[in-house]
């Protein structure tokens, strides 16, 4: 029997998703977000919806995008070759959110969706997503918040989902370079078609809606806290090692930026003010060292 | 007749190249360097020389290096497989510099030897290196000082040099997805084997020589030119291209990381402080947008 895939549910799903995540954070900011919609010249478009220098974001951005083509090209394809040439739908919703305070993490979301199809062939598609959060200091109680919701959002849908995808989010935001992890996790997944259309599509939308129940308490709880030029520089320097990440490592955004799409898009996820400073170390027992001997290390947050 | 190659007189060579250019460099700005030697478990070590917050110099790392090894890794031999498995002794000078004056440029200098050997066999080896100049204003007598002095480093040793290690150096530092070059260029090589290896060395010598010519100057007489917030800021956005520039394509800050070496001394390159602003533009007519305009394109600077 054929299954039902519906790309059309998936988009809107999607464009609901951002319009609410945004609608939320304009609420929490008190500033609104900057609407960009683009065109892709080849097929498809997106809406990138931004805030720099708001009361609670620095900067930030939340961006759908759906690419359409009429043939994979081989980078897309390296795992599947038997792909290659098909036309596909690439569809997806990703955020990024640098707060100002540094007491408030950075957070990142991302849900989507890849069908390629062929003439006479039955379509082939998967789901991606995850979430993660990279505090600068250590609050057991956001961390321990951020994994139970993401654990909550996945638990309908079989008991091993968290373990596994926590597991996979560790390994992805590693930076092999520092031998450090880029944050705390959460979850990660990709090449997602388990069981039916409907069931792994619901599991990317319980990830999707996850993110505001998880990170707006942390938000409004730390937001309001004092803060100097100390957590500032730590927060600026902490930071470079995001934007390694996301230059040297993230499938993501180099598969961006080598077609040359929009790099003003792709790039939203970098900080607004970053410092790099030659082998620096945070002083045995300060805030800035627990961070890294108590948050970033492979642990178990439930 | 076999001929004679020297990988010691090139160490030599490049130890006292970094110690005449840190001199220098100290009594430019006032303050010393810090020396950091450092010893790499597998095979050599290195010294490197940095400064952070001086007078002239924001940040800068002036780094020498000379890694040995029992068998080259693949990696370093994709354009050559027939050399993967010899031993091997590289060697090299790297240098970045980010001044704090906005109207003084960064500037890059870099020479390297690498030797691989193998019993009964000819050694294989081959030069390579460069210089290239990235100014936040538009001073076309700099950019013409800073190309003629590479010319003139390399004319001795053939009229066609210049022009095609410029245009080597034009394609190297080249961010396709801002389709725009980093900076005014200068030149770059690789894989140098010409003529003798006397030649090669006489060659890469004359480049290594050629940094402080080509650079106290400018830093010199810019180095005084009064500038404000704007100009700041202009310059921590413009540094934002130099760290996507270096993490997303540059192949010696990525091999470095791969091998999970001196991270620190690699990324020594990265500037002190770096802004990201979405979709920024500078408004026509402005000494921001001649930068664009007038120079941020290909250009003969003779």
């Amino acid at each position: 029997m054929t299954e039902t895939v519906d790309p059309r549910a998936v988009k809107d799903y999607l464009v609901g998703l951002q319009s609410r995540i945004v609608a939320r954070l304009e609420h929490l900011d008190g500033m609104a977000f900057r609407r960009d919609p683009w065109d892709r010249p080849e097929g498809g478009g997106g809406l990138s919806c931004l805030i720099e220098e708001g009361h609670l974001l620095e900067r930030g951005g939340v961006n759908f995008s759906h690419v359409t083509g009429a043939s994979l090209p081989p980078s897309a394809t390296a795992a599947r070759p038997e792909l290659a040439g098909r036309g596909f739908e690439a569809m997806g919703v990703s955020m990024v959110l640098h707060p100002r305070n540094p007491y408030v993490p950075t957070v990142h979301m991302n849900v989507r969706f890849l069908v390629a199809q062929k003439a006479d062939a039955e379509p082939v598609w998967w789901f991606g997503g995850g979430m993660d959060l990279t505090p600068y200091y250590a609050f057991e109680e956001d961390a321990a918040h951020f994994h139970r919701t993401c654990s909550a959002a996945l638990a309908p849908f079989g008991a091993d989902y968290y373990p596994r995808f926590k597991q996979w989010c560790d390994e992805y935001f590693y930076l092999k370079h520092r031998k450090e992890p880029r944050g705390i996790g959460g979850v990660f997944f990709d090449d997602l078609s388990d069981g039916s259309f409907a069931f792994s599509f619901g599991l990317m939308q319980s990830v999707g809606d996850s993110l505001l129940p998880a990170y707006a308490p942390i938000a409004e709880r730390r937001r309001e806290l004092a803060y100097g030029t100390r957590e500032r520089d730590f927060q600026a320097y902490r930071r470079g090692r995001y934007v390694e990440f996301n230059l040297v490592y993230d499938r993501g955004t180099l598969f961006g930026l080598q077609f040359a799409g929009r790099t003003e898009s792709i790039l939203m996820s970098l900080p607004p003010v970053v410092k790099w400073r030659y082998d620096w170390h945070p002083a045995p027992g300060t805030p800035e060292a627990r961070l890294y001997s108590e948050f970033l290390i492979q642990r178990d947050w439930l």
